[in-house]
């Protein structure tokens, strides 16, 4: 790169705080949610959502059960006045659901944002402004004081229009947010928050919400939980502030930066659906939500229908959730490796074993089922497949147990065609290459027309013998055999009646569905003098006439040189 | 959600380790960097590449300045084979350039996997078996030692290989992995690795890479960086191992996993570009070395052609890279917000005045042009944008420098236009309401024709008289008025012939380009005598003539009532 970064950026200053307590913490219960699609979300869009889709979108908020939204800037925004409006004076806002609006610090804004929210029975007022060493000497031209002087003015100009909403019977709840906190000296950040708490005079059981925002992402998360506990440290009267971070993900570490935050001290969490949000995106709670649900720790929020929220995030914010998406993506639950998909078998075979509760699949770090998944997308065949998902794949969709050293030789054939097309091989693809190469034994030498098989002797000599006609080439041939089964049988008859000498090395077969009609599967495992050895599969409703087809197809592929 | 996840999830157990030292480091140089797109990158691919597409994927690896290459599991993928017998028969891999393999611990798969490598000067051979608690129970159904000793076999037949590879002249690179290394006892995964490396014997000058496969993330990035130090100082000879680790983003956190880990002690990130890899994807690589970039440390990774990068992954991978992924997403650099917009110019301008090479604008916290980025797409306006915005893009593109009194009017419209289309406000869109509101003069009442000034007077009382010829409504008529300049004239005249009495509050003027024929831009603010104030526009290649239609199209828009 042509630049020197060393000159241009330098490395983010730490906090010194070597007794930092988060480390050692974990999560044990969810912090508050407060999701900023209609905000936050809907303002970086290159299409902001008009009314329709607004709609939609608090409509889902509500139902995965999100109890603090934040709808819009009113002040800032005409269509989102509008909309706060229709929620009001609709009655669209449940009685356990909180909006919040923001506002900047000035009157003729505030007035315009009690406006939109008069009649809503209990609304959070979010008042913030920029606060960062930055903003205040290149955006605002000030000194500490006059950010502070700036943010007292609006905290105040807040109060009495909240007074008057609270004579009204409205319930006013003050949030402030220093913006740019990421880029805000510590003490600094104390100080302003200090001071508009001095006029909004919150209590243990008023409190005020004190929103920490991450505007810009410019540290690792560890020490943006060293701000977090360092300011929940020393803030004066900590038990009279909600703590609330809201992280954007300009290092991709949103995520990692609001679950440490939490462990900080931070109680309240804001954030979007898939993280949309300026630019690189607000932090995502669908993420965090479903962390905390494989931890054992109930998120409160429904993830249910995951491919609904996925498809109303998509319509509304139009912008497509990742196939890679923690918890969410199309591709998240898919194992493509060999190696994978056996491990997920047999971690789905121990557990339908053990039939213990508890959530134990290699590669599988949840239930797919608990999302509304099915396991069918879990287990996809290409190139870099082996064995177990040819197999489990031939038994999802077509009920196929195949043997184990069978699953080996298809899964070579399955691998030479993924290899030769480079592409996915569908269940259909696959089901296509099982038939041609063991399912018609017609295309080649041999075919299987019926077969008899009569008891023959007694005691220890009982024996079978078989009759079978078979085609051998363009000639129907009837052939006469004996052994202790049909199998063998024909085997016997093959050697004494055509000079076609094979062994049966393995044999297996079993039900296809269930009932009277209902079809077997026979797969039996062939060798000739040379010690080549292939398989054979067959289907019949008769169980004796699908392990003679099978025997035949085997037979078939020696003749043809395979194996 | 149906499901109780106390019963089925647990929380991931904390490591034992109060007396952490990572929260406290900083990294101040860049890991070894290997890029893993060719194998468990593509493995993952719904298609995975062919040789066409592996071999760009390579080419832009090297490019980049990535010097450790995991090119393929041979062992297990023909085409994968092949690629390597391609790269290393066509001499295809630069001298400071090192392929990597991956191979289970069976014979037959490591001995294809030097067959694949023979030739190639050097080379890493990564052995991997599986070591995690739950894949021991339910995959291998044995015990530590089970494990152990297939490790110490593969670890052995490795060696013998390895030294037959020696001693035809390569060199050859040992890196075990205990996979699924987050589901394992920290005490057994190190001593799996201790038995590998009794029969590797590394010495501090011919390190073993010891890579820790997040296989699963399973907690947070926090924890993972615990289990990382752990191992650090439990590892015997800790200096002949490059700890490696290898973060999958099941959480979405794998970035922080792979930061915080570097701050434990690990040497080495393995991952891939835009994080493609199984299911959630492995550690993203690009987000990994901008985040460092932005810290003032070389990277080593070239990044300042990122519009090619994502072009190239893209077509690759076939997966498309999110327009929010960090660093090099479509809408990463772009504000739609106005107070965004306004501090971003501001930040801009006041990087201009102050002429350092530190990088200081709000919300960019990167220069954009470093990655190739220009600033066209910085800044685009919807239906949230204020004044920053629209004023930005009629200077960006149109070279419009209009006065703040003119942004705060033509904002307004602007977002008007916004709210009733609900869509982005292109730079197009915005010039055709500029023109539509500024410009057509014509539209009004007023047009101009043409003009002519001359001195009258001298001396204190020297001024100008004015002749200018305006269309009124159809009748063109001549006005003659007095003033100070042209402007003062053209309102006398107004006043004195027409009787529209107005007063100039505002004006500013400028040229739009450079040469003798460049046009000027002209912006006044006129006054009615009710204190209703609007804003007129004049382009014109006569500076007067540009003034004078601004005033007429002000006048136009006071007389429909505007204002």
């Amino acid at each position: 790169m042509k630049v020197d970064p060393a000159v241009k950026y330098r490395p983010f200053e730490p906090v010194k705080l070597t007794d930092r307590t988060w480390p050692d913490a974990t999560i044990s219960r969810p912090p508050i949610w407060c999701a900023v699609d209609l905000r936050d979300g809907n303002q970086a869009l290159i299409e902001p959502m008009g009314t329709d889709r607004k709609l939609k979108m608090f409509n889902l908020l509500v139902e995965m059960g999100f109890k603090e939204i934040e709808v819009g800037f009113p002040a800032a925004s005409q269509t989102d006045f509008d909309f706060l409006r229709l929620l009001i004076d609709e009655g669209r806002i449940p009685a356990d659901v909180t909006i919040q609006v923001l506002t900047q610090a000035r009157e003729e804004l505030i007035a315009r944002t009690f406006e939109a929210i008069q009649g809503a029975p209990r609304a959070i007022v979010h008042l913030y402004n920029s606060t960062s060493e930055l903003q205040r000497r290149v955006v605002f031209r000030t000194d500490r004081e006059g950010i502070i002087a700036l943010a007292v003015k609006g905290a105040k100009i807040v109060k009495r229009y909240a007074d008057e909403a609270r004579a009204r019977g409205q319930e006013i709840v003050h949030q402030y947010s220093p913006e740019s906190f990421t880029g805000t000296e510590l003490d600094f950040a104390v100080d302003i928050c200090k001071a508009v708490m001095d006029v909004w005079e919150p209590t243990p059981e008023k409190r005020v919400i004190l929103n920490l925002p991450a505007t810009v992402e410019m540290s690792s998360p560890n020490v943006h939980a060293d701000q977090v506990e360092w300011f929940c440290r020393a803030l004066p009267n900590r038990d009279c502030a909600i703590i609330s971070v809201h992280p954007h993900n300009d290092r991709g570490c949103a995520v990692a930066a609001a679950e440490l935050a939490v462990m900080a001290g931070a109680q309240r969490v804001e954030g979007t659906l898939f993280g949309n949000g300026e630019r690189t995106g607000n932090v995502d709670l669908i993420t965090l939500g479903m962390n905390l649900f494989t931890q054992g720790v109930d998120p409160g929020i429904d993830f249910s229908d995951m491919k609904r929220i996925v498809a109303m995030a998509e319509e509304c914010n139009r912008i497509p959730v990742h196939v890679r998406h923690p918890w969410a993506g199309e591709l998240v639950f898919t194992a493509f490796s060999g190696s994978h998909q056996d491990a997920i078998n047999k971690g789905l075979k121990a557990m339908r074993e053990t039939n213990q509760p508890l959530w134990e699949v290699p590669y599988l770090p949840i239930d797919p089922a608990d999302i509304g998944r099915s396991y069918e997308a879990v287990i996809r065949v290409n190139s870099q497949s082996g064995k177990g998902g040819v197999a489990h794949i031939l038994e999802r969709d077509f009920d196929l147990k195949i043997p184990r050293g069978m699953q080996v030789e298809f899964a070579k054939v399955v691998q030479q065609l993924a290899d030769k097309t480079g592409e996915e091989q569908t269940s259909d693809l696959i089901w296509r290459a099982f038939e041609q190469t063991y399912l018609y034994e017609g295309s080649g030498r041999f075919s299987f027309i019926d077969h008899r098989t009569v008891p023959v002797g007694e005691g220890v000599e009982a024996n079978r013998a078989i009759t079978a006609r078979v085609m051998d080439g363009n000639v129907a041939k009837t052939v006469e055999g004996h052994g202790s089964g049909p199998i063998d049988a024909l085997v016997d008859a093959l050697r004494t009646n055509l000079d076609v000498d094979v062994t049966v090395q393995d044999y297996t077969e079993h039900a296809l569905g269930s009932g009277s009609d209902a079809q077997a599967a026979a797969y039996v495992c062939v060798a000739n003098h040379d010690g080549r050895t292939v398989w054979g599969a067959g289907l019949d409703r008769n169980i004796v006439a699908a392990s003679l087809k099978a025997v035949l197809g085997a037979v078939n592929r020696l003749e043809q040189g395979e194996g």
